[in-house]
């Protein structure tokens, strides 16, 4: 194999596919990123940790067909210190042993044969029947919104899923931990007429949204192949397992309304809370909230350090509530807002509070308080 | 005790002395900040790890005389999350109880008693007799040019020491580990006239670097008090232990000559050294340097990664010489020098190799090769 490219060309390359590396494999093929020659002048970069799997193609000068997998940390690491100019990339066929050089820089990589790279994860299938068009603002603006709450559990569990529904122009995105739940409501131009439940792992969706600068167009088609989900844009295919099973119908615990409701400035409760917290006890994070009389008192104590006490003004004008949250909940929560106010719809200690935005943005946010003594 | 005082005033006090703060203690004590009232409406501010001891004063509207300890870490993380208005702290004779409040915050910290802070920290004597001027500016330049070549050993060692000898308007600074040495020398306005040489740690310095912002003269005054140094300046004074013995003669080990000679660019040297380290061994960090014939080339390689391969054109016309460093030392002494051509004077393969700015500055640095096989 032996191809010429552009540095820039190829480092972001690079920084597209080494997002589907893996971080902690038993096959050390899975730190790899590999690298094949096509017939048009162009290289395939692919990277993945056997969920995620990420494939671009980049222009090049290919000289000699071939392909091998190289260290995805090492050849970035490389590459982005290289002289802007072009690079020749080499290795023998048959040996592992790739030349890379760039102006009078050299470096001799032993990577792992292309051979060893799980073939699996290129068995899918775009069948353009099962394919639409999502704008991709919209729907990355949602991930951010309703994503953070899926929990961190590894992939296998439905919970660590972020589930996207479309039906017909509306775009549904929610997750939920089981402490918290998050959903966002938006209509899009493009889109699927058929109700359509997505189960997709949230790294999958973060990985996404952090690859989103290198995607150009504004729409992106998603494919359903099987237990498989395709992002095509270009250049960039994302391609995923699915989640499957039967996602908790988390619509159903969301309170149509709450019989108290507090109306609070979003940066007054943020600054309140990160104060507040410093004396929070760091084994259960807890901060109690009064809600009495347009007044919002939070505390937090530790018994060996001591407590801490904070009082914000609010709108509030029902019965008094002593309710107590994990304050990270709550911030999480606060910080995704995009209004200056947030209202606060609560019912008694241990119900489930909802949060959502003083505005006209279809977003709740559900969090369970904790028991306090 | 009760005290009245600004948010922001309170706050660099606390950032000033919490430098000093024991990173490691036996003894509690040693992470807290000693807060004393003052008569003349001031209250000091003291932190100690029994080496290294910071005092401040910061205005106050005094209410209640009396003192005592609080958590550094706590309360600069309190204090710093305050809104920016007056910050009353208050606690009761014979309690460790501190409250502080602020508008509509209110924090109840556990503290320990002033009694446990060590006092004998405090057992220093300004004797004018004996303290010289010092202007900060070109001090505080030469202990970031010379003194990052000091050992990282516990206080106890000598090599961990930063020397700064004063005579008569000039004043060298030096540190050594062993496999180098910096050296810088510079010509004083003010000082002391008979030749002083003071072993300071370097941690001293080093916080001395990171708390000047906070220093409003351009002079401060260095006394010495037995084996005791003060930094004095109006607000704040720095109390270090000094090391005491025998700091080996460096001033021997530097050839008044080289051999050979090179006049490398340093930025393109910094830029080579740092492609070719991707491929360095982690255990030895060793890169080889080939000068020949107006062309280095360095090399780098570790059997299970690769190997690595840079050339730069250079001024070097003596005989070929092959010779072999810890990278980063070399990466050091490239990144201090403030002049765009460095020359390195060569003698050996093992022979001390010179490093100094291709400019006026008195500034030279050693290091030591690696033997390769």
């Amino acid at each position: 194999m032996k191809f010429i490219i552009g540095k820039e060309d190829l480092l972001n390359g690079i920084r597209i596919v080494e997002r589907a590396t893996s971080q902690k494999a038993v096959q050390p093929v899975l730190y790899n990123i590999l690298l094949e020659t096509l017939e048009n002048n162009q290289v395939r970069l692919s990277a993945t940790d056997l969920v995620l799997t990420v494939i671009t193609k980049v222009d090049a000068q290919v000289q000699e067909q071939g392909k091998i997998t190289l260290p995805a940390k090492k050849i970035n690491e490389i590459v982005s210190k290289l002289g802007n100019d072009l690079v020749t990339i080499e290795v023998e066929e048959g040996s592992t042993n790739v030349t890379i050089t760039c102006q009078k820089s050299k470096f001799d990589i032993i990577g792992i044969s292309a051979s060893e790279f799980p073939q699996d994860v290129f068995n899918y299938e775009i069948d353009d029947t099962k394919c639409f068009d999502v704008e991709l603002n919209p729907f990355l603006k949602g991930i951010k919104q309703a994503g953070f709450a899926a929990a961190s559990y590894e992939v296998s569990n439905l919970l660590s899923g972020i589930v996207c529904e479309f039906n017909d122009g509306m775009l549904e995105i929610a997750s939920t931990d089981g402490n918290r739940l998050a959903r966002v409501r938006e209509k899009l131009t493009s889109g699927i007429k058929e109700q359509t439940q997505l189960i997709i792992p949230s790294r999958t969706l973060n990985e996404l949204l952090k690859m989103s600068s290198f995607i150009d167009e504004e729409t992106v088609k998603i494919c359903k192949d099987k237990s498989t989900i395709i992002f095509k844009s270009e250049r960039i295919l994302t391609i995923s397992r699915l989640l499957e099973g039967q996602f908790p119908r988390y619509n159903q615990l969301i309170p149509s309304e709450s019989p108290k409701k507090a109306v609070v400035n979003v940066s007054q409760l943020i600054a309140a809370l990160e104060r507040v917290s410093v004396m929070v006890n760091d084994k259960t994070s807890i901060v109690k909230m009064h809600f009495a009389d347009n007044e919002l008192t939070l505390t937090a104590d530790t018994p060996e350090a001591g407590k801490s006490e904070d009082t914000i003004d609010i709108e509030y004008t029902d019965e008094e509530l002593l309710i107590a949250f994990n304050y990270k909940f709550v911030l999480d929560a606060l910080r995704i807002i995009e209004s200056d106010e947030v209202i606060i719809g609560l019912n008694a200690p241990l119900s489930a509070t909802v949060l959502k935005p003083n505005s006209e943005d279809d977003f709740i946010c559900l969090i369970m308080p904790v028991q306090i003594r």
